[in-house]
């Protein structure tokens, strides 16, 4: 996203910019967050964040003696929707005898596909979904992919299938996604699906699950969005693509900003509600932001960080610091839109379940 | 949309203001056109249009002795393309012996219905494409039509299927529309047109041809889209929202102004690009405008006018004496959008013919 790059001030770049403020005052920190315009001089932080341990609650602290904005916890938004999910499928199971399932198809061994897959079976275990997986080799061939999907298809059993992205170059993926039977295409990636989500009047049979899960956190929150102001930065097809289609049925007023976009900031400025979902570390400074704004940070950054186990720790696209003082409420990283992703795929696969066996 | 209300100065309005005017000097024109920035005082017309004989000639009359805007010719970009198009189908049939056909299914008997229907016909007939058609009555039943459908798209002549709507109301619009072979989808309306149309990396078998015909317009003008920002004034799934779609791909940033918007003139006036499709007579001003935009107006409407033969007159949604003024270029009404839709009906029925037998 070319036009949209600007003097680097990214978290990987603060710790540097921290010491050099320490030793020269504060005209390089200056550089960095000269565009800000609701800095509050007595932190003088910027950009720059703490390497606490608990993302949530050094949030949460910091709210509280600096900034003004709620933040919007995904995690207990989704734990609360994963309950309600545990007691209508056991509801259903107690009525109808149908446990709901949802297939993931694995291929290659790219770890954090691993990690997702895995995280996803966990879910479903937390709420009674039945997980079915197949794990195939990177070298299998298209074919043996198509005819596991197939499979799934086809399996009564199964009422979600997921093939997990990416897949080895060597395949077709929209020849893989399309094999998806539109019943069972809980991830909501399928053209018919986003077809119908783009026109007014018709309903998808499922919504992606991270544009949906943005939406539900404005819902849960009672954020209005009917006659909003909205700009969603970035236009990827799984995510800011149908969530600017959702903000618009519901009646907002969207922008969609892109790499193409020649003044990101000037147009972000008039919205009402960001969502963000264009995967570059603190992209969105405080100056982008209208005071009062309702953020949605659905980037996941990783940035070096000596200080953390790890090496690095996860950021937004939002500069949260800066961003928390000029918004009126926003998601944090993590534990914002993240869990609320997989606690969607775990609804659309109810919702499909629900609507294959006429479950009320 | 109610919100989208203004101080009524469209042009049923505009003949009585004029009266007045004559009779108590400016000020009632004034109320009218108060917030138009660059109209001249030396003409002070502000929307009053003079019941000239030809829409065209007079607008380029205009332009010559006040405006600024180039008149976006439809007109003759739609002749062209049907010139083209002539040249191509003979081609076509000379090379494998195929003419491309385009079946019409009209249901009732509007009369404005019948009229676009034989319009299509005689287009059909001027570029060489055979045209079919069926004609229900008014109370024949769902299946009846269906069963139409079906034997178009049974029918390896037929290369584009067209069902003129609107539908009488005992009539589910979806469930027939859906019915149409995704392959001689020439309207472009079935959901999963519209998802590729939506997505990144896909590609729709065909593009709506209303919104087609806007774009082709900019692109025979050689008027840019890229990194430009564009707003679609109106969201229908037959005109503002797959033109959205497409000036997004084509990498604009782009808006959608709908009833709910709060401030569509302030949002309208950031636009390079402004496409509406609203059908309200007149409705954007002069003051709307940045200077130097670039128009394309879709809007159809007719008003009063007791000087005109038929008692009224058509005029689109952009008051064009105002904007002809403030805008780099700007399309007539009538001849701008209206002539390029059936050219793009018989491109799209080319092209249908063209895949289908796989002619290059």
């Amino acid at each position: 996203m070319a036009s949209m790059m600007f003097t680097d001030c990214s978290s990987s770049m603060t710790s540097r910019l921290f010491h050099l403020n320490r030793r020269n005052g504060t005209s390089l920190l200056r550089q960095c967050v000269g565009q800000l315009r609701f800095q509050t001089t007595a932190s003088g932080r910027g950009c720059i964040r703490s390497s606490s341990s608990s993302p949530i609650s050094a949030i949460s602290a910091e709210t509280k003696s600096e900034g003004t904005a709620t933040v919007i916890d995904g995690k207990a938004v989704a734990k609360k929707i994963r309950d309600e999910i545990t007691i209508e499928v056991s509801r259903m199971k107690e009525s109808i005898g149908v446990v709901p399932g949802l297939a993931v198809i694995l291929v290659g061994d790219r770890k954090d596909s691993a990690t997702y897959v895995r995280n996803k079976k966990k879910a479903c275990d937390s709420v009674g979904i039945k997980s079915f997986e197949v794990c195939l080799a990177e070298d299998s061939s298209e074919e043996e992919v198509l005819r596991s999907v197939s499979g799934f298809n086809d399996d009564p059993s199964v009422h979600g299938i997921l093939v997990q992205l990416p897949l080895p170059s060597h395949m077709d993926e929209q020849n893989i996604l399309n094999a998806v039977s539109i019943e069972k295409d809980v991830d909501g990636f399928h053209p018919l699906n986003i077809g119908r989500l783009a026109m007014r009047g018709r309903k998808p049979l499922f919504v992606p699950c991270t544009p949906k899960g943005c939406i539900e956190l404005l819902h849960r929150y009672n954020i209005g969005i009917k006659g909003k102001r909205a700009v969603v930065i970035g236009r990827s097809n799984i995510v800011g693509m149908p969530a600017a289609l959702l903000l618009q049925r519901e009646d907002a007023t969207v922008t969609i900003i892109h790499s193409r976009t020649k003044n990101p900031e000037e147009i972000t400025r008039e919205a009402d509600i960001i969502i963000s979902a264009v995967g570059q570390a603190n992209m969105v400074r405080g100056s982008w932001i209208k005071p009062g704004a309702v953020i949605i940070d659905v980037g996941i950054n990783p940035v070096e960080d000596s200080s953390a186990a790890r090496g690095y720790r996860l950021v937004g696209d939002i500069c949260y610091e800066e961003a928390s003082k000029v918004a009126s409420a926003i998601t944090p990283v993590p534990g914002g839109v993240g869990p609320m992703t997989i606690a969607m795929l775990l609804s659309n696969t109810f919702t499909s379940a629900k609507r294959i066996h006429n479950f009320q």
